[in-house]
């Protein structure tokens, strides 16, 4: 079948890919839609050295189990339709759309869909769990199912912020994700949402998905624009968190979003005499990711303004780098 | 009057210190026991250069109203007892013995009742404000009163840390202030207490004082006695938040108690990877103040152990010096 890969620090389009089967507990299903993530454009940008650093780094906390000198499939925001089961595994009909979080339990422990040898959503087909698949109510648009999973991150984040109404947030950070923590919050009926982002696409976006209004950094600091309660870091490079630690109002919550590959400094001096407190987050529960598919369903979140590209398995290289493009997009799917 | 005052980096004593008079909402009071503190040790070792920078970051953050280039007085952890009271300022009969929170709430605003230009514990005499006094119930040892504060500063990090009886904490650090930490879970029934330090004193101390045990980091890793699900930062310098960020449990919480003045490094992948939580913390409410005081009373905890040895105001600078060696001291009182 076909596929776009990881191999050297680029996105490699092949032909040649060896069909999955599935085994015990898993279903196959034909990729519709996936997203191209903010993360896969980390593990691009920095080629070897950073998924090296990484490797390492995972391999402290456990491993990731994924060859990083073999090619690596990437693809964790999809949607897709059930082609069959493996032996002795009940699952949704031929032809039902879901969706799932991109893992896989098996009786080998749970893998990852993506960042995997074998497994992602750049494809045209791939494996998934029988346990965690969701099917996509009927009529309602599989490319915008796809954005369930980015969705539930800026959920999660929210959740796990225990931000209230009354409370004002300021996202640092517009990009996809920053956008998903906007419209979370907004779903949440939060009094005050702040964006900041050099980018004037992205602010026009953040205010078309939720923010009150979005300032560009470079103008003005977004610490002066309100009196934050939660600051959420969605950019993830050394400087942004103790910055935060340092312009944050007493007592504030400072929840990371942004993964930072790289060493920081900060000086935690700035935390102490304000009792900050700094809340990391990095991925969603399976109640999390099921709530973000309902309020796409029930509408109470929008997608339609973060699409804004189509590609094909062919060209996820190209779309990779119109990514690296702030003015030009936000979510760029691949429709195998 | 007699009193010690931080000058030029070293505590100098001074008998010609002018008498404090109370303004209004002001109480005139007779120091009877004065902890020295490890956050007096701080400023005193780092000398002009911390003092400076310690200054700068609290200019940034509103600053102390301090002028370093005079007199400092230090001493935050008393208990005293009352001579008389500004105008118009009704308060306890005199020779009532007293604790207060270390602040003097003025018409120019609140004051820190330390790290002042006039007014601190290492003294003959000093003013506290009307509104925060406390009696001490009759009969109770002043000495052990003046230990409120540091106990404060423990209830309030365990409070800050929303700690249940089922958790387990590791308390790195087994000074004053994590011995107050430990006491604080202890009161507070948590299942299993860790205290680690490479002080056997300290350890020993640590264990009298609560915890379930006391393991030496250079013997083995505290964090492969215990899964802690809470880690208490009681250390405050260069390189720990990380290490607890690497070997802490997956979604644990780490309360940075110990007050790091110096720029630090540290990898927010691994916070990012495990969803940690970091919490900062400094001081205590007034509830909590209160309450800290009532667990001494009431016997509760009893901080017999902690106090090792008194010295008169003349002999301050040899009481910083010996509290440099974990295996004589904890906590030295000064009584004037």
């Amino acid at each position: 079948m076909r596929a776009t890969v990881l191999r050297d620090g680029k996105m490699v389009y092949r032909d040649d890919v060896p069909e999955p089967k599935p085994g015990p507990g898993e279903v196959l299903v034909a990729v519709q839609a996936c997203g191209v993530c903010g993360s896969d454009l980390h593990f691009l940008k920095h080629g070897g050295r950073m998924i090296q650093r990484a490797g390492t780094m995972m391999k402290q906390l456990g491993g990731l189990g994924v060859d990083v000198n073999r090619d690596v499939f990437l693809g964790h925001e999809f949607s897709a339709e059930v082609i069959g089961a493996g032996p002795g595994t009940e699952t949704r009909r031929a032809g039902t759309p879901v969706v799932s979080m991109p893992a896989v339990a098996s009786a080998k422990g749970t893998q990852l869909v993506t960042y995997s040898n074998t497994n992602g959503g750049y494809a045209e087909r791939m494996l998934l769990s029988a346990a965690l698949v969701l099917p996509i109510r009927n009529g309602f648009d599989p490319k915008k199912a796809a954005l369930t999973e980015p969705m539930a991150v800026g959920l999660h984040a929210v959740n796990k912020s225990n931000i209230t109404h009354s409370e004002s947030a300021l996202v640092l950070g517009c990009g996809p994700v920053g956008i998903a923590v906007i419209a979370a919050l907004r779903n949440r009926k939060v009094d005050t949402i702040v964006g900041a982002d050099y980018s004037p696409k992205r602010r026009e976006l953040a205010v078309a998905m939720g923010a009150d209004m979005a300032v560009d950094p470079a103008q003005e600091s977004p610490y002066d624009t309100t009196t934050p309660t939660v600051i959420f870091d969605v950019i993830g490079v050394p400087g942004i968190l103790d910055d935060a630690l340092r312009r944050s109002p007493h007592g504030s919550r400072i929840v990371v979003v942004g993964v930072c590959m790289e060493e920081d400094a900060l000086h935690p001096f700035y935390g102490s005499a304000k009792e900050m407190n700094v809340q990391f987050v990095l991925t969603y529960t399976k109640g999390e990711f099921a709530e973000a598919l309902r309020t796409l369903y029930d509408g109470e979140i929008d997608v339609t303004p973060m699409i804004t590209g189509y590609v094909g398995l062919e060209s996820v290289s190209d779309a990779f780098a119109d990514l690296a493009e702030p003015e030009r997009h936000c979510k760029i799917l691949v429709t195998p």
